[in-house]
C-alpha cells in the first residue's frame, strides 16, 4: 500500500558532498573500510568487522549504530545499512561514492530511508557534514576530529 | 498534474541545525536580518534591502543568489525565497527557525523545493553547514569564515 508517509520516506535523504585536496581514491577508501581509518574521523570508539556481510560497531559513549557492509567495491563505493541504533535510523542507507577530479578526491555521501523531516534529521544532517569534514581535515593535515571531540550542535550531546 | 519529479521536488529538501552557546534569540536573529550580519558568516559580498518585500544579494565572485524576503519574525524566523541564480534555486525557499534551548540557541534550517538530488545538491547542501557553523563560530568566537575565506569544497571553487 502506497500512502503519503511511505512516500516522503522514500524521497526523505540526507546529501553531502566533500572533496579531498591532494588525495587518491584509494587513500579515501582506506579510511572508510578499516577500523582503524572510521576511529580517526568519525568516532573513537570504533569496532567490528568492516567487509561484506560483517557489522561494524560506532559507538558514542551511552549510545551509537551497527551497520551491517553490504557493498565495498575498491576505490569507488561503501554501503551500509543501519541494524542497530536510534529508531529513525533503523533500516536506512549510509552510502560513499567517490570519483576522481584531477587533484581531488570527491566524495558523494547519501543517507536514505528517513521517514519524517523531524529536528533528529536536522541535527543528524549538519553532523554528518561536521564528520565528513573530520574526514576532508583528516587526509588534508593529517588530523581528523572523531567523537569525542567534534563540534558539538546542541547542549544535550 | 502530478507526476514523479513533482512529487520527488516536494520532498527534496536540505536540512539542518546549528546550537550556539550562550546566545540569545535576538542576537542570532540579527545576524540573519541585517547586511552587515550577514556578510559576517555567508558571503562578505552582500548588498540589498532585508525587509518583507525587499531583495538581498548576495555575491561570491562571478555568481551568486538573489533571495526576496518572505518573512521576518523577530527571534523567531526568517523566510526567503530565491528570485535569482542558478537554475536548481530558482523558486525555492530557504528558512531559518529559532528556538531557545537553556543557554543555547537553536537554529533550524531548512531549503526546500530542490527538484531532483543532483550532484550540485550534495555540494550545496555540505556548503550550508560550512556556513553555518560559520555563524555558530561568529556568535560563539566573535569570527566566522565567511566567503571568500570559507572551507572549499572542490577544485572549481
Amino acid at each position: 500500500m502506497i500512502n503519503n508517509t511511505a512516500r516522503r520516506g522514500e524521497y526523505a535523504y540526507v546529501l553531502h558532498k566533500v572533496g579531498i585536496r591532494s588525495s587518491s581514491l584509494d587513500d579515501v577508501y582506506r579510511t572508510l573500510i578499516t577500523v582503524e581509518g572510521l576511529s580517526r574521523w568519525w568516532t573513537s570508539d570504533t569496532r567490528g568487522e568492516s567487509k561484506v556481510g560483517g557489522v561494524i560497531q560506532f559507538r558514542f559513549g551511552s549510545g551509537g549504530f551497527d551497520m551491517k557492509v553490504l557493498e565495498l567495491q575498491p576505490g569507488k563505493r561503501v554501503l551500509w545499512q543501519v541494524v542497530d541504533g536510534p529508531e529513525e535510523w533503523l533500516g536506512t542507507k549510509i552510502s560513499f561514492d567517490l570519483k576522481q577530479n584531477g587533484d581531488w578526491t570527491i566524495v558523494l555521501f547519501k543517507h536514505e530511508g528517513w521517514k519524517e523531516p523531524v529536528e533528529f534529521m536536522h541535527h543528524c544532517s549538519t553532523k554528518w557534514a561536521v564528520f565528513l569534514l573530520s574526514l576532508k581535515s583528516l587526509l588534508e593535515n593529517g588530523k581528523g576530529r572523531p567523537w569525542p571531540d567534534e563540534i558539538k550542535l546542541d547542549s544535550w550531546e
